[in-house]
């Protein structure tokens, strides 16, 4: 996997515990159970425990903390609710995990703005709820019910990005501590600005590898007034990403629209006793006025009868939607029961939407002549999908086999001018395929960069290939 | 004004043109006029020339160029069409003023991706006309028909940023040739990405100092079916501003929504012969089908009645359109009758929209007080606004009184959330602004990217305050 432990600073890191233990007494927390839940992953990528965990409780807390760590050269990891895929949150240099968990406060939310300022311990469930009588929401929305530090720093998106954005286009500004002990304050809560280089988005999908942020100032949306939901089985995925392709350039404003393959719609119709055709899906969402969602599905489904979509529904009623996206909703618990013990392991390659359909069906072809059982699900606006491999991790060498498959799928999308992650971040796993997308151009550049903002390595060491 | 010539390295920038000239012959360009047209800003700040100009034709020649400067650390200028306001192409310390009207060309338009491959000098009008046939439009819209490098470099944006983003969100992916010569590939073609640090928003917005741009890939927006324009008149900027926040907190999928206060309504009068009632203005724009966005503009017509609009108009006819939008489109040259003779100098303070009306009366109370004559037009749905001070340009005593204002307006945006500068960036003269909006930490880390980015400072010195 392309994941080692690196040259430890052992009598750094004795040092900085020593220190920290001191000033924090027994909030710094050392039982192996909780460092081993701090240094795992989400995927099979091996457990990497920090040498102790601490929950910072304010900026100045965490200033302190990266000052303490900075002076003995003691690796600092922040820490979200550890539902990164790629490794972020292992600790192959050790060092002190900083949990966020205790900083979760809501610090402001500004109606007329539009805006929230948010500690970044908060997660996008809870802020949603806490938003719940404004009228407004927070669109982002991972898979994980994640903290929005965690979804800061890997850039995340989810279903609603064809709209929305990613948490690039959502967060306004944020505050970071630099390995100096430093607090920067990236941007003002305007919501634009040509003000200086853009360290927002410079500090949005780092990866806790130049700065831990602190506060973040998020975009809100308002509540559509009325949402409608369509779904259409196509004969072929490249009949469904052609109606994409025609949905979005018609300009009709989808919120959320998601394919299924084949597999993966056996899968639900066993799952949660469906009787879909067993082809591939799309599932749309529109948000807007109530006449503007109507006519926005109906002209859609006149675009998918185009394309050959057969058994097109749509409907604004919320308990009908959700019985229409009960097949997407479902789609990952479905999946795994399509072979009972393995575990998922995700690709997430995103490609330019005219190359999707090629990609889905040249993933599809190679897994099925691998042998592997792995169902597709896609964020087809985007041109993003994840192939959800069940493997039996018990079995080194279907992980070795899985291993080549998804780095023979993100160089297929990078030859087809895409990217090996749309939204799960590089981490430990793809800093080689990150050089092979980007040229050594790119990689001399992120590199000079952290050099100059870290220049110890202290932050996040060995995640995304820059030290 | 704070703009100084800069220490010239003598010796180097003679080494420099005698190499440029060997290799490029006639090409290399140092005629007197050539050369002020080249560091002309079209603000008050002074024209410092470069010592010559050349017009690259390939990303080799950049590459080419760049290392001939860097290796005699002469400073290297990127130039666009010249329109920038805050005297980005001066050349404080001398140096090579690369002019992009050579390249070009349109490399390639992707329709089914709605994305398009260009070189640095097409600009926008171009890309445009380009586009016609295809269903699509880039939709940010300076004033000026200004190169898409320059955009990019500037960060720029226009009316219709609060529906369609800033090049920020516009630009995907880009290409630029670094101080040692390499050439950076930011992104790949991909909608979107978690692939390592963002340095296409990085290179966005940096102003030459990063690196020269040499390609760009732009997200295309497909032109709407139907357009619907609406104005209302306001008895006051606070209602104006009312309606402004209600309806982008409704949803109202506004493409442009613009404010112009009541001076500048009777100058349009005059200029135009129209009769609209001198109370601020605001103009609207809806982006959709037929039905959308006569529904839309409905609905701004009770928003607008509820906050004590009058004269509410709207239309879909694209003749009557025009006519509607008339005040808006002749304001600037409308403005500059005001006071014949006067140079408009902008200023371009963005705040919390929820600020907006504070902010705008603020300064028409000041501008009056202070006896300037300077009507004001804002992109109003971002809370971004211009007041055009109008200046008797030999009157020192004057521009001294205008700088005192735009400095007093610049803090007040600053203290209220918000920024020296929404769209036109920091140059020059906005350098000590950016220090007070962001602090020490975020000008620390730009510097810290400055020097390991640029390290001998050849790259368009001088600018945003970094060296």
């Amino acid at each position: 996997m392309g994941i080692h432990d690196l040259p430890r600073n052992e009598s750094g890191i004795a040092t900085a515990l020593d220190v920290l233990r001191q000033r924090f007494g027994a909030r710094l927390e050392t039982g192996q159970a909780l460092r081993a839940q701090h240094g795992h992953t989400t995927t099979w990528l091996a457990t990497q425990a920090p040498d102790a965990v601490i929950c910072p409780q304010s900026t100045e807390e965490v200033q302190e903390i990266v000052r303490i760590c900075a002076a003995h050269r003691a690796p600092v990891i922040p820490f979200g609710t550890g539902t990164s895929l790629e490794g972020h949150v292992n600790a192959p240099a050790g060092g002190i995990s900083l949990d966020f968990k205790e900083m979760n406060a809501i610090l402001a939310v500004h109606p007329e703005d539009m805006d929230a300022v948010i500690q970044p311990g908060v997660t996008r469930k809870a802020l949603n709820t806490h938003l719940r009588d404004t009228g407004l929401f927070f669109p982002v929305d991972p898979g994980a019910d994640a903290s929005l530090g965690g979804m800061a720093a890997t850039s995340a998106s989810g279903t609603n990005a064809v709209r929305y954005g990613t948490m690039k286009d959502n967060v306004l500004a944020l505050k970071a501590v630099l390995p100096s002990g430093e607090l920067v304050q990236t941007a003002s809560r305007a919501r634009k600005t040509s003000a200086g280089y853009d360290l927002t988005r410079l500090m949005v999908g780092s990866e806790g590898t130049l700065g831990i942020i602190t506060e973040l100032t998020l975009r809100l949306q308002g509540i559509p007034e009325a949402i409608s939901a369509a779904t259409c089985s196509f004969p072929s995925v490249e009949a469904a990403c052609n109606a994409v392709i025609l949905t979005i350039q018609y300009g009709l404003p989808v919120a959320r629209i998601e394919l299924l393959d084949a597999l993966q719609v056996r899968a639900v119709n066993t799952y949660s006793k469906l009787d879909l055709p067993e082809t591939p899906l799309l599932l749309l969402e529109f948000h807007g006025t109530e006449a503007a969602v109507t006519e926005q599905a109906d002209v859609f489904g006149g675009i998918a009868a185009e394309m050959g979509g057969s058994g097109f529904t749509f409907t604004t009623r919320e308990e009908d939607r959700t019985k229409l996206w009960q097949a997407r909703h479902d789609a990952y618990w479905a999946a795994l029961t399509l072979r009972p013990g393995a575990k998922g392991i995700s690709t997430d390659v995103c490609v330019p939407v005219s190359r999707l359909a090629e990609c889905v069906s040249a993933a599809q072809a190679r897994l099925a002549a691998d042998g592997f059982i792995a169902p597709i699900v896609g964020h087809v606006g985007d041109g993003n999908f994840h192939s959800l491999l069940l493997i039996d991790m018990e079995n080194p060498a279907e992980i070795a086999r899985a291993e080549e498959f998804i780095g023979w799928l993100n160089d297929l999308a990078i030859s087809m001018g895409g990217t090996c992650t749309g939204e799960h971040g590089i981490g430990q796993g793809k800093a080689k395929y990150l050089e092979r997308e980007l040229g050594p151009g790119a990689m001399e550049m992120m590199r000079a960069i952290k050099r100059a903002v870290d220049p110890l390595n202290i932050l996040n060491p060995g995640k995304m290939g820059l030290g």
